[in-house]
Formats: structure tokens, C-alpha cells, sequence
């Protein structure tokens, strides 16, 4: 695949001037028109070391506008980072709408580099790469233009590079022997490279090779492939509308929601086996910390299901310190101009830390589907993101607890009733909630392609009986001390 | 003081339970009109070790409506938190419109235990609760229902606290090392705890003394203050109707800005001189990181003053990968929903970064003061919010420098006028600046004012002949460089 980046096409300096002048108004153009159209840019500059990664992260910020442009390169972590999911620190970099990201390194990284060092087999390798895809798939999906650049060197003009830049005493600190260390396994990375950029060069997001040997030449190459990038996607955008409509899935007869037995309810005494279910939950989140693992536990339900119940004995057990409810209400407009789980990536607890969800990332598959909110291919693609999501949780440690509260349609109208009775409990109930009620069975049918789709081994889903409130509260409570014995032990 | 709060009162077991219920609706209904009217509540439990802060924080968070609500801690920094200035940990956990935080220990522990271990002495202690006063007014006038609570123990009463805490294998735990350390201190911690509640409890932030040994009474009395708190704000926001009008001010026709000799322009090498600046500014910006400090420059100037190209050639002498960039355009709604500087706060550099701003936090006395968004009480208290923001951040090491580019009202024409005809800079002229145009002398009185208010050592205004863009560029580049250097050594 390099070969073709090997062939020493160079430019001279009076054409050069002559294209950076007739690039830079294009590209400067096409900026403005992601403002307008809602779109963001990420620019990946990945390549061999030597190869000018950086300079050309440097020329593409002086020839665009640099404002709500940043260039982010990835070194060590730090420690709020570490206890969070991989992904993380390049969530928390995305740009909004409007805005552009240059990443020098980026998610390529760490899995060339620990696969060229075999640190690591061709199957984990592989797994990452599969990660990858998915994630620059979903950026682009949401919005994003996404041009990756390789600059690519000869073995023979990287040692050349290595030796130029050595010789002035003003660019000698650059060398490191970290790249020294890099360019003794040349061939070595030159093939774990060529691996990942094969996999990884999907028809959404291919790869540019860029032909680094003449710096003006691969400035141009750059440039050329951002311009080239940005003009196709505004010309996208510009036929491509999104179509949501109403969804008119009905639920089967039969299915794990029809047989949940809804007439279960508690018997004995309550307060004590609340009481002991907390407990349990109490001493085992108190070892979270020490494990270096976190626990999410997301709650999903037709309104006046009893999530708010259930999510008040759940947190009674926790230390309130280390515990936050956080509630999936409208996004707010930055979380509108980012991919659709970035609200969530933002939230993500530390070490040690629970955060409990009422509703949550799933409110794409049911409401925003339902209501027609997200269009159907979007919501589509959000079983594979979620579940991708989920697993990077779970890799970090993090404990992920589901749980759908079921209740018939005559428990919730009794419930509603009831709402309007007590002062401090009518906010509870809107004109919204009247409204969904005539939505039922389009609401089961998204809840049950849901469970269907997204219960794994890692996150599964608990189905809770919730016409007997007792009995929800403790099954929810001993569900998560449960889960969280057989995960720390 | 504590006198008052070693009285012993106490409560029945049902006269609690009664009282507990009138006092949850109470808060239940207050807390719904936050979102209301767009207030936050920000709840400090602070008090005596053994007093049950956490369970305080616990009980309000099951009597109010968890969601939206969140409790913390202050344990150890992150190392992310111990890069930025002291309060910024603070900052990033403020609660927004119609949300609140319970804040179980906060911006007093440190100074207080500090001072009772005689680690700081009085003068210290003094500028510490001064820095509290100015932060605490600013969120109360920024919309936060604060409220203070301070749950006191007498000597022996901790002391009978520990003992029973101790006497039980379920809550032995709670009692550290740490408890007993400082209830050996405790007269000298209550002489300290009594001076920075005398002095940080002025009116417009009181504090709750609560007697803590009857648990009962300690609750009715915390959840009472809360009550009322919520209560009087909400009753105050129905009549407090902010009145922001146009500021008709005229500048002297002497000032530092008239005096200013726009005639000046550069003569000799340009590129070369530029070229040594900007050399100079690269290698020491390359020692930001090692020295532990961080640099922040700030451009201000009417429309078309050259901030833009001042800033490119700034930031070609920077490393990109750890510079940024910030636009300062209209504010998300996240932003709005925070004190002023929250946006500010939240985007901080670390160690080693440097963000250069294009307008700045002086929006609120400029733009916001001229054009009537802001009160004139609000930017009026901005000079000093400010004044304070800056000391923060230069007692946290961050190096700010501060640039005035001034033009006169015909070079801004020309410059207008040149952008429309080059096609990729002609985004940059819109119909707003063409109105701001009118308000010449409005926005040169602001900016007068902001220079004479808020040039201090620590963070000095420069002002920028800006008629000669060469001669511009070349002084904030040297300026930088100087600065860099006076600080660095």
C-alpha cells in the first residue's frame, strides 16, 4: 500500500505560493459552511514519526480559521482520565457544531504501537481496529467530517529526516529516542500500519496516504484532501434531508413483557427486607473504590412506572457522597451540536463513583423514536452504538445495572389520578404524559426491540413486575446487590 | 457564638414525624419554582467532625426530588483539579437553573484546617474568608439561593458522639484517626471556625448555626433553613425584574486611549524582527510546563482592530498541540445557566497550555455594558469579579496578558470596506458591525473604564497602536515574549 506514497513527487516553492493561495480561499470557504449546515470537522494526522505530523497540524490551523479550531494531541493520561473509559479523553476533545478538532495521534495510536511491540496479538489488534470503525462510522454519521491523514516516509528518507533535523542545533530536541526507538522497527510498524489502514479504510471514513518526503508537497496533499473533504460534505448536506416519522410498530401478543406476572406483589414484612436488601447494597459499594470499578444503574419505564421510587431506596443505600441522579430530560444545545451519546460520555463517573440514570441513552430507541424525534436510520444504528458503548463500560470496570419497570395501562391511569392528589406530586404529571398514554402500544414494541437487541452478557436487562411497588423497590434494590457480589466477588 | 447552639433542644420521635411532613412539601414545591425562575441552589453543610454532615446531606437529598440535585465531597484533587487555580474544583461543580448542590464540606475546610493547625497565620486566614466573600456574593448575586448551614457540637458532646460511633461495629468505621486528631484541637478549631463565621456571615450569605445533638432537632432545624431560603428567594424573584438600559457615556477627550499615537508604524526588517519575537516566545513558552505555569492572553478592540492577525502570528510561535484558541461569541445555554464566569472557569488551561482568547470575560463590561444585555448593576460588580478571577488565576501561576488594539473610526471604515472585496474574509463583516459602528463612543468610555478598573500587576492591560497592523503585531508578540521572560526569569 506505501509504495505508492514512495514515489518523491515534490513541489517548487513558486507553485507552491501559487496553490496554498487558490487551497486557502477553498478551504476557508468550505469552514464557514459548517456553521451553517451544522457539521464539525476532525482532522486525524496519524503517520510515521519524522514525517511532520505536527508541522502539518500547524500549516492546516494557519490556513483556516483558527477560531473554534484546536489541535489536541494525546500523550499521557491523567488520572481523571485513567479511571474512565479509553474512549473517553477523545469524546471529551469532539468538536460541536460549527467547530473543528486536528488530532496529532489520535484512537490509531496506542493499538499500533503496542501490536509493532507485540504487546498485544493480531486478535486484540483486530478488536481495536473493529472499535475504531465503529466509532469513526458513528462520528460520521453524526455529523462529522472526518478526513484522515497519513503522512508516510521511506525507512530510507525517515533516517534522512531523523539526520537533517539532528544537524541544526535549533530542531535537534525534536528527535527523541523514542524515534529512534520507533524507526529500528520500521518494517515492523510499516506492516501493523498498512494492517490498520486497510481495516479501518471504510467507505466512510478512507484514508488520504499522503507522500511526506517533500514538505511541500504533503502540505498541499493535506490540504487538498480537507478542501476536497469539506466541498463533499456541504454538497451532502445540502441534498440530504432527514426524514423522521411516526412509528407504527405494534407489540406481539406474546413476548417478555406480556409474560412478566404483573399481579406479583410483596408479602412480609417490607422495611425489613428493604432494609437488609440496602444494607448489602451499602457494603458492597463501599468496596467500588478499592476494586477501581463504578457503577451505572439506568432505569426505563412507561411514565408512573415507579422509576422515581425505586431510584430513592436504591440511593437511600449508597453513600450520597459518591452517588448522582442524573435525569434525561431535552439536551442542551451543546449536547445537540455533538453525536448523540456524547451527554453521556461527559457524565461518565470516576472510580468508586454511581451515578443512577432516570432514563437514559436508550430515550433514542423509545421516545425518539416513537415520537418520531430521530429518523429511523438513525435509530437504527443506535442498538449497534449503545451495545458498543456498553462494552467499553464494562472494559473499564464500569458495572452496568438495566432495568425496565412494567406496569399495565390501568395501573398507570390509576396512578396518574392519584399524582393529581397530592400537592408536592402534581408536577409529576403533564399534558405529555396524557398524551403518551394514546401511544401504548407503539411504546411496548420500542421497549421490547430494545430489551431484544441490546441484553448482553455485560449489560443485561432486568424486567421488573411493577404493578406492586414493594415489590419493584426490592427486586430493583437486590437485583443491583446481586450484581454487584458476582462482579466484585 | 456556639452558645446559642449548646442549649440542648431536642424532639420527639412523632412530633419529628409530623413536622418532617409539612417541611418535605414545603421544600418539594420550593424547589420546583428554581426551574422557574431560573435560580440554582447551592446548600454548604459545614460544622464540627461528628455533627452528621453526611447525614444531613443525606436527609435533604430524600426530602427534595433527587433528580436535578446532587451532593458532593472535596477529598483529594485530581491531578487535573490541582493544575488549575484552587476554587476551580468549586466552579466545576456548581449546580445550573432550576438544578442544586449539596456540598458536604467546601471552600472553608481547607483555610480553617489550615489555620487551626497554624500552617497559615491570621493574615492569611483574613485574605482566605475575604476570597469566600467575594465568591459567595457573586453566586448569590447570580442568582443562587445560598444556603450556610453550621452544625455545632460541644466539646463533649463530640466527644459522647465518637464513643457511641465507636460503640457500634456497624458505624466503628466512621470514626477515623483523623476525627480524634482533631478533636484533641477542638477549642482551637472552634476559636477559628467562630472568626471566619464571623466574618463570612454578612447579609447577603448568613449562616444556620444548627444545634447538632439531637439528631432530630439537627434535621428540622437544617431542612427549616433550607425551607425559608427557597421561600424568600422566590418570593424576592417575583418582584425583581432587572432593568437593563443603554449606557450613553462619552469618553474624556483625554484619555490613555486618546493619547495613544496611532501614527506610529514599523520601519526596518519586519519579517525578521517578527521572526526573533516570535523565536523568543517559542522557547520560552517551551518552559511553561516544567516551571508549573500556564499562560492566558486575552484580545480585545473595537471591530476590525487586527485581533485576528495579532493572534495568527501569536499563535504560529506556540507549540499547537498545546494552544488553543476561544472564540468568544454569544454563550450556550449550559453557560447561561451559570454564574458569568462559569464559561471561563470551565475552559481554564492546564499546566503547560495556553489559550489565547478573542474577546474575553470583558465582554460583561464592554459589549453587554454598551448594548444593554447586561444590568448595570451586574457589570458594574464585574470590575471586581473579575479583578478576582484574574488574582486566582495568578496565584494558580497562570500568566495573563491582556491586549488593547486600538484603531481610529476611519481606519476601521477602510478596513471594512477592504474585507468586502476579498471573498474568504468577507464572513467577517456583518451587518452588526456596521451598527457597532455608531456606538463609537459608548464602547470607547467601556473600554476606558475596563483599563482604568482593571490594570493590575498581576494582569496588566497593553494597549496596541493598531492603525500600522506590522507595528501591532510585532509589540503583542514582543509583549508576550517580555512577559514570558519577567516571569519565568
Amino acid at each position: 500500500m506505501f509504495e505508492s506514497a514512495e514515489i518523491g513527487r515534490s513541489v517548487e516553492k513558486k507553485e507552491y505560493e501559487k496553490s496554498v493561495e487558490t487551497l486557502r480561499a477553498r478551504i476557508l470557504t468550505a469552514q464557514l459552511g459548517l456553521a451553517r449546515t451544522g457539521l464539525n470537522l476532525v482532522i486525524v494526522v496519524g503517520g510515521v514519526e519524522g514525517s511532520g505530523k505536527t508541522d502539518v497540524a500547524r500549516r492546516m490551523l494557519g490556513w483556516m480559521d483558527a477560531r473554534g479550531l484546536h489541535v489536541e494531541s494525546f500523550t499521557d493520561h491523567s488520572d481523571e482520565e485513567e479511571e474512565r473509559p479509553r474512549y473517553w479523553r477523545y469524546w471529551r476533545t469532539l468538536p460541536g457544531a460549527g467547530h473543528g478538532a486536528i488530532l496529532v495521534g489520535s484512537w490509531y495510536t496506542k493499538p499500533i504501537v503496542r501490536r509493532a511491540f507485540k504487546e498485544i496479538g493480531e486478535g486484540d489488534f483486530d478488536r481495536a481496529l473493529d472499535r475504531v470503525i465503529a466509532f469513526e462510522t458513528m462520528l460520521v454519521r453524526e455529523k462529522t467530517v472526518l478526513v484522515k491523514l497519513w503522512l508516510h516516509l521511506s525507512k530510507k528518507a525517515q533516517k534522512r529526516r531523523f539526520k537533517e533535523l539532528e544537524a541544526d542545533p535549533d530542531t535537534a530536541w525534536r528527535v527523541t529516542k523514542q524515534d529512534w526507538a520507533f524507526a529500528k522497527k520500521y518494517d515492523r510498524f510499516r506492516d501493523v500500519c498498512e494492517r490498520a489502514l486497510a481495516k479501518t479504510g471504510v467507505a466512510e471514513a478512507p484514508w488520504t496516504l499522503v507522500d511526506a518526503a517533500d514538505w511541500r508537497w504533503r502540505n498541499l496533499a493535506a490540504g487538498g484532501a480537507v478542501a476536497d473533504a469539506l466541498e463533499r460534505a456541504l454538497a451532502e448536506t445540502a441534498k440530504r434531508a432527514p426524514k423522521p416519522h411516526l412509528d407504527p410498530a405494534k407489540p406481539p401478543k406474546l413476548s417478555v413483557l406480556s409474560r412478566l406476572d404483573l399481579s406479583r406483589s410483596f408479602k412480609g414484612d417490607y422495611d425489613k427486607k428493604l432494609d437488609k436488601q440496602q444494607t448489602r447494597v451499602a457494603l458492597l459499594s463501599r468496596r467500588l473504590r478499592k476494586e477501581g470499578r463504578s457503577l451505572i444503574c439506568a432505569f426505563e419505564g412507561v411514565d408512573a412506572a415507579g422509576k422515581g421510587g425505586a431510584i430513592r431506596r436504591l440511593l437511600n443505600a449508597l453513600d450520597v457522597r459518591n452517588a448522582r441522579v442524573m435525569t434525561v430530560a431535552a439536551p442542551t444545545d451543546e449536547e445537540l451540536a455533538h453525536p448523540y451519546l456524547w451527554r453521556f460520555w461527559r457524565q461518565l463517573p470516576r472510580v468508586g463513583k454511581t451515578t443512577i440514570y432516570d432514563r437514559s441513552w436508550y430515550g433514542r430507541v423509545l421516545v425518539e423514536r416513537v415520537e418520531g424525534f430521530a429518523a429511523p436510520g438513525d435509530w437504527q444504528r443506535a442498538y449497534a452504538e449503545i451495545s458498543s458503548f456498553e462494552e467499553e463500560l464494562a472494559e473499564a470496570g464500569v458495572i452496568v445495572c438495566k432495568f425496565w419497570l412494567q406496569i399495565s395501562q390501568h395501573e398507570q391511569l390509576k396512578r396518574f389520578k392519584e399524582r393529581g392528589k397530592t400537592p408536592y406530586k402534581q408536577y409529576k404529571i403533564t399534558e405529555d404524559d396524557w398524551r403518551n398514554r394514546d401511544k401504548w402500544d407503539a411504546y411496548q414494541a420500542a421497549a421490547l426491540e430494545m430489551i431484544e437487541k441490546t441484553s448482553t452478557p455485560d449489560a443485561p436487562w432486568t424486567l421488573v413486575e411493577g404493578e406492586d411497588k414493594r415489590w419493584a423497590r426490592i427486586k430493583v434494590v437486590e437485583s443491583v446487590a446481586d450484581r454487584l457480589e458476582q462482579e466484585l466477588g
